[in-house]
């Protein structure tokens, strides 16, 4: 069987060293080499002692060198880096699936009222497809260069995509109260993500000022223009792994708990990594950690005539490198299970 | 300075347990004696090592006697045994501070409703307060019987009571996403509770079914008759101690981050537990850890319009054995503060 | 490539859960069914949600007809439900690997002094094959019955064999202080296995009582038939998987850490699951998480002339079901590490 | 009552704001002020929400002006720091418990050798007492200035001094295996620290090499001169707090768990804050959190001749703060209870 050769840029965040270790098990995908501007020539087993048996060297970032040698590449790099290394690498024709959020924005304008940074060239902007696996793949089938959605707004739009859809939510009623393990703050030091200091604690950030705000609505209005903004808050909860996005909303239409999960049910039956819950049950985070499952409940209060969605997936698989993989298969013409078909750890 | 006998029914339940820890610690309260009904004879260090100073033998319940020899009692029983339990002290003529949810709903329907389980008779429903102590203190103060709020109510209603309170909050639009550390599933073993499977994991449970929910509707409507139904989640976190509830409501009329926070802060200056952090700043569950204090951020969003409380407790202080000493200090005319003036335990 | 049927009986146990998981990857072994005398009847999927997607109906244990249907059964049943259950399945000719302890004492005094049950008839003990992997592959490989190691003695004998098959340790100069995740306590639910009593908590257990105290010692005896007795400490730590063995010893003639750490790479060099670390480095348990790596440090205190070896594994993979199937490959003739190459999930 | 006036430098450390917990409670110590280097001018409230009501601005070190307005001064800085500072304080004739390293070894040599960094003046290293405040008393009692003891030595001597001070220990035979809370490496940032890394992680660090062993052996060999080298190792644990040293060593004479265990509760009658557990029992560490107890368990292995001595505290009450407090209630001649009597948070 051909195999064919990835390259890792940011190899040494936590979206880098998970993607080597779903590669790993990988039937088409070899990782040939792995990238880091900051640490080339160290051994990235002296930074991840648990790869002790993988070889690896962590080389210099050379555009064009990488198109030479490689067949695709993830760019694991963060928020302002990617926005620069990417069009290089796209301009000498690489495959590309970035991990960042740098391409998911279709406008410099809202990119950088969110970020507060500089947005990549609007060209590049436009000509990304955005990742959600379940929902774009055509788009990414066809594409050469892939923006992979953020961990929240993965498991927030895949639990609203099959009512928002069909234009079944009412304008402006949707609150989205997401959860995070701290592996989504990343490896940088912070007192935030300080053992002592968010062991035994929750923490609510970045209220109302979220990154991913502007992700999820763009997303929204492409299924329906008149879904207006959403109300969306991020809570860290002690735990490393996953995420729980708890959606509240009203339909247009009354419906019943039967309806609804019949919905998702229809929705995601060719999804190999949804998992809709049997009607009135509900996943927890660990039920997906480290495999690349979305599972998802759903509720209808008969007293609110709200309707509750919970979707969890683990933040560093399905919301980062199992989807990317996800993507990349699906761009190669693979089985979008390849390599990440793997059943979740527990307990 | 004269001393007031105590007594602790359901004393190796975790509320109980905590009531012996901040007693121990005040100064006009004695815990004279500790009961329950299925381990009288024990010695309270067996079941909890970490009281091996102090010597407690666990008595079989006797109102009778105890109304000869007690001040006051804390009923720290489960629900359905309070109600049974409760009205034979009342008719003795002891004080009660009741830490179950047996009296804070008014009715037998509503109570049975959603406890599935018969409720006291209406007489005693109906004679006892709701010692929520920075809003009924008055009540509090003139009583002899307490029903101490569950956990969630008080971080949610001392969240909500400021806007509530003056009728700025508009008609069913509130949503309350509350978060638990896991000792407020109780000491009793269950597989929700176990730690390899509740550890690194985030689960909701009781979805639109939470016995609190109408605790919380009924108080509210105390305040504003016309502010419906609340759509309520609860969910587990992984740590031992602390609450979040995490508020979004819609105002009546538009207001701004600093009107909301200044009446906030008027509404609380003469309530020492309630902290309200400074405008913009949210806090955290461990902030307050094994303390009685519940503090209180607050913001407004342009974009939706909708307002984001956020009030933290510790479930097991101020959401339980912490309140419920706030309430006897009122009863009998002693600062409120006695005992449980103690500062968080951080980190 | 042929399909090789196994089945899994204790399939609702921690160890039986992992197997599931880990079979789902082997490119040789099929679960076939699984096996529970307690829950026959019911989903999988109903016990475990995170197996929402793997098909399977707990069946009841029926020997006649596993061995007509199986090549090979596992199983992970509690000590004294095995030392019943395996002799009949050896009866009827069928390849088992136990996961319990009931086979790993050869004899029925010893098992019953440690086990403080009924230990099977003696022919059966002698007839397995003790399946410590990187040691006994030869047994293995001509057996058709293999008791499994218990979790700490895969990690303390893996750490102790090098030096103690070259008779290189002073007699009774070993003490082992092993700790453990709560996984080890099994699914069984136990005041001691309680969320809120046994987070933030480190707890010491069986204090000179582990059973696993003869499984070690008869082991290092057939190395080194002076070796004597063993200090071994148990202790639970906030966790939910992986085992540390923090091992002291007296060396027979003086050494150095240099020499010491190239016995150890010598000694594994062709154990594809052991990996020594750099000379003064040492392993943390994290490092094989949801792998079956062992992996070793060593060092020699020049002041004290000890060394001290500390070994990790994952209770649940190295210490459990990842070695059952490392041993079930040896059996078949398959490459070893078939099925179980997956590194580890870090962070 | 008289008030005393206190002052702590070094407030932002976890030592400092223990310090501030602890003597927020204390009935004749006042915090008069809190002083740090990096910050002053700063509001303590800003670096620790969870102090939002307690009014301290951190203010510069002026040992010139604390002498005039201070009673006492604890001084919670690190090492490397203290032996600056402190000969200053002294100096200037306030009273000092100094919580770093700094003073606890009597020699400069032995200081530089462990610490790597350069000692006080040898003269303050004799003139300050070693609180350990069970075994010391007397010494502290007459004097101004006292070196804090460490965490780990503080569980370890107390485990060790009924047993070596009566010279029934074999020389050379003591392991001491302790395991710590990640708040024990302090609020400074680390990898090692880092939440996603150190979580469900246990970690064995500084091998032979900890700054803790001289501390020990210095007092070990004032008990018993012929005590020798002890081998010591250090491991984190994922909990915020909490110390337990398991040791194991073998005795003189032989002896019984009945004997030992008689001796621990003679030696320790009249020690309020060392609670010696029944023949047979074993602490946890969460027993003893946040609390200044000391709890202990023996135990006497017929098979091998060893004891194991558990030895259990909160590495930041009786293993630093709390501990300092007796300390300096011991030097102002008040009840050592006063200000730290409160019960362990549990759960």
């Amino acid at each position: 069987m051909k195999e064919y050769k990835v390259g890792i840029v940011g190899a040494t965040g936590y979206g880098g060293v998970e993607l080597i270790r779903l590669l790993a098990n990988h039937p088409h995908f070899h990782v040939y080499a792995v990238y880091s501007s900051s640490q080339d020539g160290t051994e990235l087993a002296e930074v991840y002692p648990h790869l002790s048996n993988a070889v690896y060297t962590l080389q210099d970032i050379n555009p064009k060198n990488m198109a030479e040698e490689l067949d695709l590449v993830f760019t694991a790099t963060p928020s302002g880096v990617s926005s620069k290394l990417v069009p290089q690498l796209i301009e000498e024709g690489i495959k590309v699936v970035d991990l960042s959020g740098d391409f998911r924005l279709k406008t410099e304008a809202l990119y950088e009222k969110w970020y507060k940074k500089p947005a990549a060239a609007e060209a590049f902007l436009q000509q990304s497809v955005y990742g959600l696996s379940e929902w774009f793949a055509d788009e990414v089938e066809s594409s050469t260069f892939v923006a992979n959605p953020g961990c929240y707004p993965t498991a927030t739009l895949l639990g609203l995509a099959p009512l928002v859809s069909k234009q079944m939510v009412k304008s402006n009623s949707i609150i989205i109260d997401a959860k995070s393990g701290i592996s989504g703050a990343g490896r940088g030091l912070s007192q935030m993500a300080h053992y002592a200091e968010i062991n035994e604690n929750m923490k609510i950030y970045k209220v109302n000022q979220h990154q991913h705000i502007p992700e999820i609505e763009s997303i929204l209005e492409k299924w329906d223009e008149e879904i207006g903004h959403v109300t969306f808050s991020t809570h860290l909860v002690p735990m490393t792994r996953g995420i729980m996005s708890t959606i509240y909303a009203e339909l247009s239409e009354e419906s019943s708990v039967q309806e609804l999960h019949q919905l998702y049910v229809d929705t995601y039956q060719n999804s190999p990594f949804v998992r809709v819950r049997k009607a009135g049950e509900f996943p927890s985070t660990k039920e997906v950690s480290a495999s690349n499952y979305c599972d998802i409940g759903v509720a209808f209060d008969e007293r609110t005539k709200r309707i509750t969605i919970v979707s969890v997936i683990d933040n560093l698989v399905k919301g980062a490198a199992g989807q990317a993989i996800q993507n990349a298969n699906i761009m190669m013409g693979f089985e979008q299970q390849a390599g990440i078909g793997l059943l979740p750890v527990f307990p």
